[in-house]
């Protein structure tokens, strides 16, 4: 029975990191109250485990930061909820990858023991990465992920901005090119919003909502408190 | 002794396609007017075949599309010059290696036969596609390139909006990630812009200079007009 939080962002504008969505990190650990954080998206993992361990000890969370190292596997196996911290998608599934940690993590999210995670901690959490927004500046040996959802999201999604002289594609653009090249459903997911999975039910919280993309349909929006089970 | 025309996009703003560059298109084909349009970074690739021409018609070249079959191989070999048009550049890179053409085309690049390229069209003349914007909607074998240039380029660079509320990584930030990883100067070449490489010799032109980031180093401008011998 999954238990998963999905943020679209850790820090949303004015506002502490994570303090948006602090309540319902809280309720989605349920009666956990220790959490371990993977730091792997950034390059200083240390200042990262710092941070979250900072954030959670004002909310009354005891944290720790998962080590690269020849422990992480029982690290993960003994964990009693995981946080994966935003930062750069490939760099982070190419650690997990690197470590190992890619099928002991499913497994234990795939249990039920809370997985949480905010922008490349939700990519990591899709089938694929194939709807990142970041650059890929390390090899991961594949792009395929957890697969904790049969869905996939595109965290921070932006919509297009009529007034822009810039001529990069829009990230619907960007979405509609994923799905000429797949079939998957793609959550396009607003700064502030998240997505909470517990079992088969989903429901979109937080602010602004989300959009959904599938080939061959035109654009749905969904709002906050709105269902997604039909996507699970 | 390459010739390459390296175009940081194909359409500015508020004009038509490649109007900005057609005249420093011209010049870097010399006596050539015959043209092998690679279009693989879109999905539509008749029509993108299609209007490539039309422009190039209307400019006095004449153009083809390049067959994603059993001949590719041959049309790249006898070619008198290659433009790689822009779109997905995951994409672009995924057919040209399962085309088995990035050995072919680099051979004839390096030879002197010019080439041509604007945004995906020039990520794949770097060493690697690492500092794309793109989405990685299809999975190459590897993320190596053509390397026709020591460096990395990052097309449609954008300087960050200090108004923006957006909590996604900035263009720089982005490449200050790469710089964690790899140890290669990145231009940021911003729309409007281009590098002609001529030989040892490379030059920024067209409008809106380039930004170069080096690991350690402090961001650095170039004007339209400058000579980049220094990364060659």
């Amino acid at each position: 029975m999954r238990e998963l939080l999905l943020l679209s962002n850790s820090t949303s504008h004015g506002r502490g990191y994570l303090d948006h969505a602090i309540d319902e990190m809280l309720a989605a650990l349920g009666p956990v109250r220790r959490v371990l954080f993977v730091p792997f998206a950034l390059q200083d993992r240390a200042g990262y485990v710092a941070r979250f361990e900072a954030r959670m000890a004002s909310a009354g969370v005891e944290a720790s930061g998962l080590a690269a190292d020849a422990t992480a596997r029982r690290q993960i196996e003994a964990a009693e909820a995981v946080f994966v911290g935003g930062g750069n998608t490939f760099r982070l599934l190419k650690t997990m990858q690197d470590l190992d940690l890619i099928g002991p993590l499913r497994e234990r999210a795939l249990e039920g023991m809370p997985y949480l995670g905010a922008s490349a901690g939700i990519n990591l959490a899709c089938p694929t990465i194939r709807t990142t927004n970041d650059m890929p500046i390390v090899e991961p040996r594949s792009f395929d992920a957890l697969g904790l959802v049969p869905f996939q999201i595109n965290p921070h999604y932006l919509d297009p901005d009529s007034g822009s002289t810039h001529m990069g594609e829009t990230r619907e653009q960007r979405i509609a090119e994923f799905l000429e090249e797949n079939e998957r459903v793609v959550v396009g997911l607003r700064e502030g919003g998240w997505i909470r999975v517990s079992g088969d039910r989903a429901e979109l919280g937080g602010a602004n909502g989300a959009r959904l993309f599938r080939r061959g349909a035109p654009a749905e929006e969904r709002a906050p408190g709105d269902s997604l089970d039909d996507l699970i």
